[in-house]
């Protein structure tokens, strides 16, 4: 924000220095120093974390251990972080403090927000509208999706639930290839993924997975289809003779 | 052979000493000892080894290094062995140094044959007769065939290329299921199976793979038929909107 022109004041409307702990002495923000044009711009945020600013599961407590914060630490940058997030919400009439995924970043959510007006989006979504997957799924027969590892995470918003919960638009059914997959075949039905298949073709180390990734998907989604055109040829068969 | 009631007997028609080295010494075998109702049974063997008794693929050079025979130890036993054979094929009247599988057991293939008039079968035939495998895979849909390892052994007679060779009688396709899948997915659709898949999920140990393989067969089967599920709906929707 300092780099786009905003300064950050204190009391005594002296810029702050540099660092999250100097945001406790934040009083108020000057935002007139932006170029004009970023009020021109649109800009939406690919962000799938949904974090809050603030909080037990805010910016500092999840990634500050990751960085090597203490508790103390962590304690001192989320207040600090609380005093800027009233400010901002105050300056940019928004609550960022309540902003699902105002965390993400170590706040730069919260911050794109209020200083851009920018809007957080779920990157699956944003990604299934570029690629103009809609009209796709709509003429589909089946959807393949897939993830690195589909285990019971994968409910929350990943890419496979997302792609699913479109296809059930067209009530086309989805199959799900990971390179791993926890749990039993079918415990995403609910949410519109008939089953999930591994590219795993026996017993081999993760480090072995990684290099054959690209050939073993391109098997696993030759065994759907060819169980997929063998299922339809028997159905017509029936079909035949009855 | 002795325990139930051979003589195997050396020029002097005195009996040999056990073990197979002195079979270099056998002239001729009284088989009168043999209790007779052995003649009224009919003995089937189901032997899935080829190896023939004698030579390069003999049962000495086969299995002996196996069991710490060196070369010296392999010659010896080969000739002997050899010598056994050629008595054994005189006295039962079939050539047993020809017969395909008379390897087995370090030799038993010949000798349930020579002494006993046996009938060497694969496994696989015998277990598909058994258990009235014609009949039930002329009334499927489907097949679904397995074993613990797929690779370009399979093509030789293994289990699944068994039950391919059934299936293709009836024209009913054939997936297999199996712990490890070695090469492109569909490298026995020649033999008359579809496809293969591991029941692997993941990244895994052998040993972790041994633990997880019966909740792991089933879930694979699972898999496979919400696929074919799948497919067969999709047909019937196809089929209803021409």
């Amino acid at each position: 924000a300092v780099a786009l022109g905003v300064k950050f004041l204190d009391a005594q409307r002296k810029e702050l220095p540099q660092g999250g702990a100097a945001l406790a002495d934040l009083v108020t923000l000057d935002m007139s120093g932006l170029d004009p044009r970023l009020g021109t711009v649109k800009i939406e945020v690919a962000c799938d974390v949904q974090n809050l600013l603030c909080g037990p599961e805010g910016a500092s407590a999840v990634y500050g251990p990751q960085k090597g914060a203490n508790l103390e630490d962590i304690s001192i940058m989320d207040s600090a972080l609380n005093n800027f997030g009233e400010v901002l919400s105050r300056v940019a009439n928004t609550n960022l403090l309540e902003l699902v995924g105002g965390g993400a970043a170590g706040g730069l959510g919260a911050g794109l927000v209020g200083f851009l007006g920018a809007e957080l989006r779920p990157g699956t979504q944003m990604i299934l509208d570029i690629t103009g997957a809609d009209e796709k799924i709509k003429q589909a027969d089946l959807v393949i999706t897939g993830e690195g590892r589909t285990d019971f995470q994968t409910a929350y918003g990943k890419v496979p639930v997302g792609v699913a919960a479109l296809a059930q638009k067209y009530s086309v059914p989805v199959l799900c290839i990971s390179g791993d997959v926890e749990g039993s075949p079918d415990f995403l039905a609910d949410l519109g993924v008939a089953t999930c298949f591994s590219v795993a073709e026996g017993p081999t180390t993760l480090e072995e997975a990684f290099l054959k990734a690209d050939e073993q998907l391109e098997r696993a989604a030759w065994r759907i289809l060819t169980v997929w055109k063998l299922a339809e040829e028997c159905q017509l068969k029936k079909l035949r003779h009855s």
